[in-house]
């Protein structure tokens, strides 16, 4: 089952595992969060935009029942990778990959079929002049293939009416989530800041958007993640629960 | 210089007074903390948009040097009071009160010649069935003669090119202020969340954006306004100085 190069992660809930390659994108402590901030109902249909190698689909099957979900993503080698975690965890039935650009695939899984939609897309815009990542890495972190504008677009053409999308993103993109989502009609319903100290600016978001609903927002308490003595809150770890905690 | 029913209340601030009335909308830390959210260069020509009995007018006024201030107020007594507490702080020659509707001022005051535009609006969306507050105070509170996007687009026509706009409002209209700033091209660059109690939500909301400017914003460290013992913390304090705190 294992390539060269590649290792499996121990992601200590419910026994769930993870494959990952070294020089490659690696999960963050982002879409940990972002999978415990989406909430689901029993047989919901998922669709999880620009999966990597699968960690948000594998974390939601975990926590949720009779859900399905897609998860998109772009890299062949990624999904390759992708696919045999949802072997690993025995999710097949439940997960499926799809290999392909997230523009691309409206017409591969119907317009408005899905209750939710997660995304923890690519942080960066594009720019000439990368840092020494490699092309993968380049792919999971720039705007190269779709920008913000394009997955909010997807989002919201995969949603039912009263459907959910949830991103994590970038603290200094809110303006341009909130804008994109309010134009594609997905309006932005909850709001959490992510602080890596008290007191200090937070650098990352959680947003929930809900298609066709009407204005009105709630700003939730700040997750805080370090403890002024450096450990992690007692939030951060409740939310990891037995996960260890592995950082970008 | 008081008419029945008013009062003059210290502002602890230089010597900073203002003509209240018991029966009309008096001033809230919202407005004392909008102006200590601003920040103005020796010069700057201002425009606050619906100022009440005056009292951003005059706080900015205090804190800055050679600035101009006009302030806008739809409602004649309350302009009134305005005019006369800007003789009681002699400030006269530095503000004017003009007393109008905000949509009626672009004509009087001129396109794209201004600094610098407050606004602590109303905060309330027009509804039946008010509450049992005066008249004065239902205006002063509703949107009943501008909404939050005729104040943003008056703003971003008195505006100058690179110009400033400080708004403050209820934090669940924070949707609404980023998606009508961005359409008028008034970009959010900073945002500042004010949180009655640590770990909890915050409930209102400053907004600084400017005319022009390229996407990104900071998201600025929670303010928070009460300590767990129940007294205000340190830095709301140090915002009010010596000013004594009159909550609405």
């Amino acid at each position: 089952m294992l390539k060269d190069g590649e290792r499996i992660d121990d992601l200590n809930l419910n026994g769930l595992k993870l494959i990952q390659r070294e020089d490659m994108f690696k999960f963050g402590m982002d879409a940990v969060l972002l999978s415990n901030f989406v909430y689901t109902k029993r047989g919901d249909k998922i669709v999880d935009l620009g999966c990597g190698t699968g960690i948000i689909p594998i974390l939601i099957a975990g926590k949720s029942r009779d859900t399905r979900i897609v998860g998109v993503e772009i890299q062949s080698e990624v999904a390759n990778i992708a696919i045999r975690n949802v072997y690993l965890n025995n999710f097949e039935g439940r997960i499926d990959i799809i290999n392909d650009d997230i523009r691309n695939v409206v017409d591969k899984l119907g317009i408005e079929k899905y209750d939710i939609v997660t995304s923890n897309p690519p942080y960066m815009p594009y720019k000439t002049g990368f840092d020494k990542n490699s092309e993968s890495e380049n792919i999971s972190r720039y705007e190269l293939n779709g920008g913000l504008d394009d997955f909010i677009k997807v989002a919201a053409k995969l949603l039912k009416f009263g459907g959910k999308f949830f991103l994590v993103h970038r603290v200094d993109r809110i303006v341009d989530i909130v804008y994109n989502l309010r134009i594609c009609n997905l309006e932005p319903k909850k709001i959490r800041f992510i602080h890596p100290h008290f007191g200090e600016k937070p650098n990352l978001v959680l947003v929930e958007a809900k298609k066709g609903a009407k204005s009105g927002v709630v700003i939730m308490p700040p997750l805080y993640v370090y403890e002024e003595n450096g450990e992690y809150t007692k939030e951060l770890l409740s939310i990891y629960g037995k996960t260890s905690i592995e950082e970008e």
